[in-house]
């Protein structure tokens, strides 16, 4: 992660100011960044027609933007483009929290929410090093050893950036928050950690062949 | 995971059906509840005026219908409950795919998309059942050890449920599909597995002062 933007605090915005539980409410963009920087998926909500729909894709930045890619003939790649809104939200899970009331059962989660219009990253050079970006995202360094994208293949992808500007991080952690008349009951109470783990590489078979 | 619905077929209508990678699309309802069971998280798209809202929220299933909830009060509960269309959007991730070409990374995933109206769970012996549910998915058997949601809480508790009928899976699994001239690059390809592991549960430091 870089650290050139360290520091800086982004504006709250009636859309970003958190309003539910606003003390979990972060707008340092260092944070922002590194929730962006791990996260492997993001959620980019865009409205077609009047039906807002929530795709899946995968996040990463290039110093204060989050970049997302698609093909370039894609409803998602095509209604961003549109010109309206859109909504993208990175979330990260950290683990179940267990409360003596049910009521007080949570998660604890990392989670972005950036509103904006995204541009398209048009300009060749910017955009080859955007995708060797996402590559490395994937595995740092890989970009420098696979095949780089053809002129064909360059063209039926589409990269868009959207500003980090408009956004905030929410953040949960730590144990329950139970109510004090709780306290004594006889359940077990805590926080199961859970986080995305990364098992044994499986080469692809058809190598072997 | 209930069966009753096990080979139940969902319609696909314009809004659901696969166009992209349309070989990844499935409409099993087994499948699609499997998903959903399995999740911590999904994403909520709903409109706040023109602006399409993403927000995480933990998705839980009953029969046919997914289950969200939320403080009664809050932004996202009270525009669902305005009438307009919304979609939620449940994705795991299951690996990164590591491809001889740049162009042919990609992700193992499974995810679900639905379009849809919820209704709101009023009637308190459902809703009682529904929050248990939830509890019980967080850990089998917890909803009855852990102190039950009072009235107040209750009150300041909504429950929606979505109807799983306009719904689609979308799946991607195993090695990479590298372009046959690229099988003899000397580059690793494959993929890395993914999974989200709970860690040794943390009991709450409050209950040991």
């Amino acid at each position: 992660m870089t650290t050139e933007t360290s520091g800086t605090r982004l504006a709250p915005t009636p859309r970003t100011r958190t309003v539910r539980m606003h003390e979990r409410g972060q707008y340092d963009a260092a944070a922002i960044h590194a929730i962006i920087d791990e996260a492997p998926v993001c959620h980019i909500g865009f409205l077609d027609g009047t039906t807002p729909v929530v795709i899946p894709t995968v996040p990463w930045r290039v110093g204060n933007e989050l970049l997302i890619h698609g093909a370039s003939s894609s409803r998602m790649i095509r209604r961003l483009q549109d010109g309206g809104e859109s909504c993208v939200t990175v979330t990260l899970i950290d683990g179940w929290v267990l409360a003596r009331s049910a009521f007080h059962h949570s998660v604890n989660y990392r989670s972005v929410v950036l509103f904006g219009r995204p541009r398209l990253v048009s300009e060749e050079r910017e955009k080859r090093a955007a995708l060797d970006a996402l590559v490395d995202k994937i595995e740092p360094g890989r970009s420098a050893r696979a095949r780089p994208a053809n002129a064909q293949e360059l063209k039926a992808t589409a990269v868009l950036a959207f500003p980090i500007a408009e956004a905030s991080a929410k953040v949960r952690s730590g144990p329950p928050s139970d109510d004090p008349e709780d306290m004594g009951l006889p359940v077990w109470a805590g926080v199961v950690p859970l986080s995305l783990v990364a098992g044994e590489p499986v080469p692809d078979p058809a190598a072997q062949r």
